[in-house]
């Protein structure tokens, strides 16, 4: 650990674990060794964490830690860099960051790869910040590079006012998408709308197929960032124009999908997708970079934020998770330290 | 028609059509006019056509002809150019050249679209050439630019001794692929090993998913070209690597296919296909350029040939298509004028 600024550290910190898989109740504080930076590593003093869908799903017992990662949930934090590794810019030590982390975040104390902190613009909160990076690197990759979104295109979104579905709103708006949501209330629906979606299809009255259908003129999506799978890939491509992208980042609906591949090759639709917590440090390194280029100066200038549903102490990350659960929440949950 | 060239051109020519989708008999000669070149298109006197899958299935009915196109089939032919449109330049005239044409190659004459042309070299027969274009256009496309395939990596096909298959072989050794096919039956193994087949495995005999795991040691393939479709698809994404490519060509084992999408995002998978007849006349010249500079030196030096099945008299265009379903050929079933 370097000495580039000296920080008084405790040798412990509080974190939240889980013995057993199960509902949220069984989340439960511990004590833990605060760790140290490795080589190419930062230590952040967490000010708030965000909590996504696969910290709850990892909590279910579905979606473990991958090998080398914290045992602790939590995907994303921002805070003060307090120590620094080996071969770290020594400026970087007591500066603001947010960080994509592989877990560990549910804690006073994390450890994060410096080629995966973003800088915490004078201007955001330190919540905002830690509510931003997890979504922004999933939707940017695989709207903007996997699904190869470019401006004038239409991104179609199941789950507009989850924290994916807002930032994709957020960033597809920015990048001159026309953005079409579906959402399971009018409510929700008028929440999209207000965020900047262009059309809130409410899924529970309405067919979304039909909805996209009439809102592209018959013409379809681009693209759809899909997180639901199962049944709603087959209506999915039927809702994509010729060339169109069907990305997937999460199988809520189910993983078994039926699809026609002479619809495939037919519109010369693409299916694919990926998950971001498995890959290696060098591929979000670059996705970072990609970021620090085109969509942090947004967020410098204060036009790219995270949509806030409500933060919760870390003591009460089970009410956070039911939270998350529930589905009730409007863009992102966080966790104050 | 411009007047470059002087060729005394009959006003009739003899074509091969049909009145009702049916069997290969439904296939008889009729005599129409000798069509005129329009602007960009040459009149080609065809000394061979190349006969192809979805000839087949357009006389079975289930692949009219695209809207434009000509009802006769035949979508590849090579011959001697005896007319020109305005705006082709007027050296063309006289020469040996093999083209993609949308339809009209069972013909005596055929038109074809000057930037769908690629001069035949003089050390290939006129035989040689038309069995090229649709094969190499459609594998070309399908597997370096959809598919992505580069230096290295393993390539799948099915049906490994057909035209698409001994052409994906061929094409394949030349640009440093590892290819593995599968076939029907120990013998089009062997004549798939001696096209250039680094590994034929008989689906018969042998369970081509543990085949391909075998022969890659787990790692899987890069690349699918998939003409089959169906059951396969789940088969064929097992096989493959991870941010492997399932590129479908055609559906010839049923549309529907039943996949599992968290194997296509949990290793980054992606399906994808095209048909190459209803593309417009823009992407086919591009191809066609790509075609040009890239594969075509290899055909000058003479290593770029097809596997020649058999040759027929146009008039037994019947037989042709009979072979060809009796899935007995190995290689291009050609028709001669």
């Amino acid at each position: 650990m370097a000495d580039a600024t000296s920080f008084t550290l405790p040798a412990t910190m509080t974190a939240i674990g889980f013995d057993a898989p199960g509902g949220p109740h069984v989340l439960r504080a511990e004590t833990l060794n605060v760790p140290s930076p490795a080589e190419g590593e930062v230590l952040v003093k967490v000010a708030f964490a965000g909590v996504n869908r696969p910290d709850v799903i990892q909590r279910q017992g579905f979606y473990p830690a991958p090998p080398g990662a914290s045992p602790i949930p939590g995907l994303e934090i921002a805070g003060e860099v307090v120590a620094i590794g080996e071969g770290v810019a020594s400026d970087l030590a007591g500066t603001h960051v947010c960080a994509l982390v592989t877990g560990g975040g549910y804690a006073q104390y994390c450890l994060a790869k410096a080629a995966h902190c973003l800088p915490v613009p004078a201007e955001m909160s330190l919540a905002e910040a830690a509510a931003l990076p997890e979504t922004l690197f999933t939707v940017w990759h695989n709207v903007f590079e996997r699904g190869w979104a470019s401006e004038g295109e239409v991104l179609l979104v199941h789950g507009g006012t989850s924290g994916i579905g807002t930032m994709a709103i957020t960033l597809g708006k920015l990048f001159g998408l026309t953005v079409i949501v579906t959402c399971g209330s009018e409510s929700k629906c008028a929440a999209a709308r207000q965020i900047g979606a262009d059309h809130a299809i409410n899924y529970k009255t309405q067919d979304f197929v039909e909805a996209v259908k009439t809102i592209t003129s018959g013409k379809g999506a681009q693209l759809v960032l899909d997180m639901v799978s199962g049944s709603y890939v087959a209506r999915n491509l039927t809702c994509l124009a010729e060339d169109g992208r069907h990305v997937t980042i999460a199988v809520l609906g189910g993983m078994q999908a039926e699809i026609n591949m002479a619809q495939v090759m037919g519109r010369r639709l693409t299916l694919t997708g990926s998950t971001l917590r498995a890959r290696p440090d060098s591929f979000k390194a670059a996705v970072c970079e990609e970021i620090l280029r085109h969509a942090w100066p947004f967020a410098e200038e204060g036009a790219l934020r995270p949509v806030m549903d409500q933060a919760f102490p870390l003591t009460e990350a089970a009410a956070a998770h039911a939270r998350m659960e529930s589905g009730e929440h409007i863009g992102k949950i966080i966790l104050e330290m």
